[in-house]
């Protein structure tokens, strides 16, 4: 199939694919490629990859959280998150007799960051004993996750200066707030040194339970994907139990071609292109087992969604979107 | 505050309630209401209620399960539902040895309906034995949950002749598929009642696993209380350990006031208003800790959404939209 766009003939067009396993290796050379996602990435991030906690309840299997902590540079709590983790590890340590080690002790977050009203004191003492760095930040008009995100992202713009960035940037200690003013001073921090234009490669960052538990926040979660330039393109992915979440973004001059290599494929489950916040096209999709071309698609009363779709293309899958979109991937982690 | 709609003064306007409990009695004498929801007849439901169980696995406890089970009418699996609901029994027969009675055969439900590519064929020769009637639909142009809705109303149509739904709607056996055709059957018998100006009053039905699992179908049960009008204003819930998720219509003559007791009232925690289908304008709150007045909600790049808010009224709320919104409301069920 050639590269159609916006023809009348190919309005709202729905390919069924005949097999459940074909094998296109050449999509980003035949249809316009603004962005490369390499799925197979997500346990080999950059440099420049962190891990949030947010305050909600796990449902991650141990094995899995490990995976993701052991590949994961940067460790940030978000306020409450921190309580989470440790009654995740605490509860971990209860059911399996047999870990030597203390698990609180072995999953250190490099920081606990946000208002810390949620953050329980007992809690707050074990980590401060163990030099994690918690830094209050007492705005409102911005959630626990961009604070984290924002925390992350001046993290990551201070290693491209090649100094230390935890001596340069987090100077001093608890009783300063480590140098950041206490009502914003991350967003502050954040905008100068972007405006210094320092830089970093693609980064990285996983959150692993901003989705599946109270809905608002699932919803919260997901209008951090569309907020954040950073967070696009698989920059920010949320991942459950079940499935991992990201973002595609809209391109005027091409598409997403979402690469993976065989492992990834064979635990690929079902997938859905999710117009959440508003209806909009999919211009064109390569790889799967419903292809759509010049495709509305509307959460909104009468209109299609792609749900319990998959990939049939062994080696990627590429998606041409007039606007911003979810993608939601089945994934067995065992 | 005055009813104040579409002034450029009060343009996305938000008030914080400074007190946590207040308690105003005559919100709809004092707001135009086009609707009136009774959030304390959650498990009070009228006559035409009934239970759905998607494909998804469950998280609710199984003391919510049973006071769910107990007190509506009507109960479907829809397809592979019936292999979940099954395997939640069993297991909780494992868990508690104290119990005397065979949970799966008390918990059968009246239906299993889809096209039955997911249900178990052991799973359906036990429900078969118990009488159990599994009704095949073959169409993969509607949801299961869809097939599972229609076959509701047609149930509830049927009622309102108030002859026996059962043996006039869905007469002989499995052989001939209850008399159901096998492609499309129960939305044709939905449309010939529904054109019979058959009626049916005001009905709930509650689907315990459509939201929190794998992330697609999230959005399609969302797409549902967008899709169907019989569906909004609180006659479809989804019920999460964590919360009530429903959604509210825009109206242009009013908006909806959701009507509750003192135990809903003390059991409620957050709660969010939910723009999922497209950008739109909350035009007032009353009730809430963060009124909003002419205020524009967008998941999209640089919008707002109202998410971790809560009520304050002790009685109810008034929401007042210019399009259909999504309610998220945590609630404590233990």
């Amino acid at each position: 199939m050639s590269y159609t766009n916006k023809s009348e003939e190919t309005k709202n067009l729905t390919i069924e694919n005949d097999k459940d396993v074909v094998h296109i290796d050449d999509i980003p050379q035949n249809y316009p490629t603004a962005e490369i996602i390499n799925l197979s990435n997500i346990f080999n991030p950059p440099e420049t990859s962190a891990i949030i906690i947010l305050n909600q309840e796990f449902d991650i299997t141990f094995k899995l959280f490990t995976k993701i902590w052991e590949n994961y540079k940067l460790k940030i709590c978000a306020d409450g998150g921190a309580n989470r983790l440790f009654e995740f590890l605490t509860k971990e340590q209860n059911i399996t007799t047999s870990i030597d080690t203390v698990l609180v002790e072995k999953y250190l977050p490099n920081f606990i960051i946000g208002d810390l009203d949620s953050l329980k004191p007992e809690i707050a003492d074990f980590y401060s004993r163990h030099k994690v760095k918690i830094i209050q930040q007492k705005t409102q008009y911005s959630s626990d996750l961009t604070k984290s995100l924002h925390l992350c992202y001046t993290y990551f713009l201070s290693l491209s200066s090649k100094d230390d960035p935890l001596d340069q940037i987090f100077q001093g200690d608890r009783s300063n707030n480590y140098g950041v003013e206490l009502e914003k001073g991350i967003h502050t921090l954040f905008k100068k040194h972007m405006n210094q234009n320092n830089i970093f490669s693609r980064c990285q960052i996983v959150c692993i339970n901003g989705i599946g538990g109270r809905f608002d926040q699932t919803i919260q979660s997901i209008h951090h994907l569309y907020d954040n330039y950073h967070c696009k393109n698989g920059e920010l992915l949320f991942i459950t139990k079940a499935d991992i979440i990201f973002s595609i973004a809209g391109h005027d001059d091409g598409g997403c071609f979402l690469q993976y290599d065989s492992t990834f494929f064979q635990n690929c489950g079902s997938c859905g292109i999710l117009p959440i916040g508003k209806p909009t096209t999919i211009n064109l999709t390569k790889g799967l087992k419903w292809d759509v071309v010049n495709w509305d698609t509307d959460i909104g009363t009468g209109g299609s969604v792609s749900t319990s779709n998959y990939f049939v293309n062994d080696c990627g899958i590429y998606i041409n979107c007039k606007d911003d979109l979810i993608m939601s991937i089945e994934y067995n982690w065992s």
